[in-house]
């Protein structure tokens, strides 16, 4: 179909550019724009709506485990970012600072927040004071700051939307626990809503958060093979505690320190559906988080009776379904390729020669699977195949997660998975952060995370030969 | 009530302190607190779960008038803020400015947004080219900076929370009707959803917005009589539209330039909530957005079958009502003092007594009206119950405002009703501003706006003599 082709060929093949690629979807899909400000995007607004899909789904999920929201400043006092030495010397290289307010140059600089845990800290300090107050659940929704040098839609830009969670508990093992649960709750989330499947583990020390005792991370991999960190969860014991002064009176009425976490999730999880489940037609959505989950198209519209008989529909679904009529002027060939490069779940075809047959034609994205069916069973069978896409996103995503999934049981191995398959590698490794620096000094792999399933490929470190302390995933990253 | 007194004693009366009165609210309700960041807040959970609740109630009035939402960067380059003159000397005096990222200096200062209206110039001068892309209803939640030199929680912040409105239109007509439209919206959810009466109006050339054609404006009256500016709505013509080079060809392919309007809501309305309904025991928050709308208090809830009776209520009720148990070690008294202090709409208590008679007891929060209701009627009584509280703080506002609305024919009658009877003067003017700023000059009143209902007190100004054009609100404001 010539006008499919043309906006085919309107994006770069993924096996020909991928960065190019993902680029063109972006653009074409009207998911981000560039801005005037170096590195900052311009979220439009069909990104934003996935975007607000995704707050409204991990929302409800933070507060069903007694979570509640607040609002920080968007500010740092200079002096309060110092105050944990290894926390400031993480982030302070890539922070903005302002100067001057109106005409005046400040007495100390102020940044940009580029995560919150001194601000909460500073906070806690002072509404902590009873075992009665603890735990304090508290997550943000906001926008931060890091002066990255390369950026790239969603994936990497010097401001992006999150949110960050930081909790304070009694004892280290409530921290714990805590840690593990929003673990779980964002692979739960990226799993079941976003059909992403992922890698659970632990960070190894040298990719751990600026201040964290343990970090832990859900690891996911794109089409092209690299990974994806797509969200952590940090224990910072009671190192924050102490250097803030974050005491209470236990029930024995002796001081204590808390145990705190945090953890957060980004706007990149943007770019992971688009590099999980797009193809060379544009996006694929989730129907979870498609703003839109179906799209009618009407077949010679001009005809009598297909406009209403399109709006009938329209109005019988949208009891359940968030549906859009396209009855623009464009050719329907056109439209069919608009709607599968936004990626919209399923499309209905109706014309009058349907509407004599009392059917209507529905076309899987994902797929393109086209299925002729009765209007009498319409409901059900949207209800069905929504449903059938939204599973079969996330089967078809493990399926070539774990194609993509190697062993090397040398370095050699590595080094030539890496250059000629690039994905995940499971290897072994024997704790040292030098043999990290070699591996990643020669093939660009980095350790993604130390799996909570551990297996044993062998019994020697795959970089230096020692004993080995425990399989990792690693692979290059975005 | 010797515990009840203690909590009640714990806030100063609004007639002793009013400033601080408010600020003993904000504090011993949990609705912010001040934080490291000079003039900056802290909005804690109960606070920012009202706004939460507000944000829901407006985005879904934004959504039903076909708004999206969008985001855009917080920073804006200096040159882009200066691109439109009126608008840069309105806000360069009291903007942040971003001066280094990491350890270098910007070629180019960036300043914290104050708000967005050269970000979406820019945007829509890349994106607007035809008619068939008009108009473009967008909208932001995100939080802007204005460096200001006082500053009070909620009313006045360097930082502060907001939507904000940013459309283009075809036509000065249709910009003109949005402008209006967005006032509307917003005098209804203040009416509707906040239970705060508002006077609709146009402001006048000097208290308009920088850069605008024509600013509208909702105005409420606090308990103290100061007037509280609510929200705005502002047509800009083609103003932006020509610096930015904002065009489109129409269907004669003419090119053209658009229309533009922006609206915007902050915060700011959680204070006018305290200082609309507030009393001496704290906050009253009207049911539609109180993150509590009842609270259960067991009373001797060491009797066997009092807990197990608050659950089952718990339980009856939650499916319409946001209710919650207090079953903490206080006393009933305290715990009634509490949460009115938190501004609960309502108050159930429930005892062996009362398990007994099968009843309970209800207690209205606004006029401690107290009510006993057989279990058997519970959901509706309490369904009732908030509805009435819902209607009747508005018409309590909306009588206290009128008491509080005068008239003032004389300069000499103008003064004395601001010295002694603060609230809003009705007076006419003759539009000039040097009569506008002879009246700020010795009363430290300020024209509210001009209001859409007009009546004619006078044929003169107020303050010349000379004959008059409009009828105005004064007042001092916040």
């Amino acid at each position: 179909m010539s006008n499919e082709k043309k906006l085919v060929e309107a994006i770069t093949s993924m096996d020909v550019d991928f960065a190019q690629w993902y680029t063109d979807i972006i653009k074409k899909a009207d998911l981000a724009d560039y801005s005037s400000v170096r590195g900052c995007m311009i979220i439009r607004p069909y990104g934003y709506a996935i975007w607000e899909f995704m707050q409204k789904d991990l929302d409800a999920r933070f507060k069903e485990t007694g979570h509640e929201n607040v609002y920080m400043p968007m500010f740092i006092p200079e002096s309060l970012l110092q105050k944990e030495k290894d926390h400031v010397e993480g982030f302070a290289p890539e922070v903005a600072w302002v100067t001057h307010g109106g005409k005046e140059e400040l007495a100390e600089r102020l940044c940009v927040r580029p995560t919150s845990e001194t601000l909460f800290c500073d906070h806690y300090a002072n509404i902590i004071h009873s075992y009665r107050d603890l735990p304090k659940l508290y997550n943000q929704w906001c926008s931060v700051v890091r002066w990255e040098k390369t950026t790239r839609p969603f994936l990497r830009t010097l401001e992006f939307l999150w949110q960050e969670g930081h909790t304070a508990h009694a004892t280290a093992e409530e921290a714990q626990e805590e840690t593990i649960r929003m673990l779980n709750v964002y692979a739960d989330f990226c799993e079941q809503t976003l059909a992403i499947p992922v890698v659970k583990g632990k960070k190894t020390d040298k990719e751990k958060f600026a201040g964290a005792k343990a970090t832990y991370t859900i690891e996911s991999l794109m089409h092209d093979g690299k990974a994806l960190q797509s969200g952590t969860s940090h224990n910072f014991g009671d190192g924050f505690a102490r250097t803030f002064g974050i005491q209470y009176t236990d029930s024995a009425n002796k001081l204590q320190y808390v145990h705190q976490t945090s953890w957060g999730v980004t706007t990149r999880l943007i770019g992971a559906i688009i590099m999980v489940h797009g193809d060379d037609n544009g996006l694929v959505l989730p129907p979870k988080i498609a703003p839109v989950q179906l799209v009618v198209i009407p077949v010679q519209q001009h005809k009598e009776g297909v406009l209403p008989k399109a709006e009938e529909i329209k109005a019988r679904l949208q009891k359940n379904v968030r549906v859009k009529i396209d009855d623009s002027d464009r050719m329907p060939g056109w439209k069919f390729s608009e709607h599968e490069m936004r990626g919209v779940p399923l499309r209905l075809e109706i014309g009058p020669k349907d509407i004599e047959k009392n059917q209507c034609v529905l076309v899987r994205r994902d797929t393109r699977e086209k299925f002729f069916v009765s209007l009498d069973e319409m409901e059900a069978k949207v209800e069905q195949l929504l449903m059938d896409i939204q599973r079969d996103l996330l089967e078809k995503a493990r399926a070539l997660r774990d194609k993509k999934t190697y062993t090397a049981l040398s370095l050699d191995e590595f080094s030539r998975i890496i250059e000629e398959t690039p994905g995940f590698i499971k290897a072994m490794w024997c704790g040292e952060q030098a043999c990290e620096d070699a591996l990643k000094e020669k093939t660009g792999a980095t350790a993604r995370c130390i799996p909570f399933e551990q297996e044993n490929l062998a019994d020697t470190c795959v970089c230096c030969g020692r004993p080995a302390k425990h399989l990792v995933y690693w692979g290059k990253a975005y």
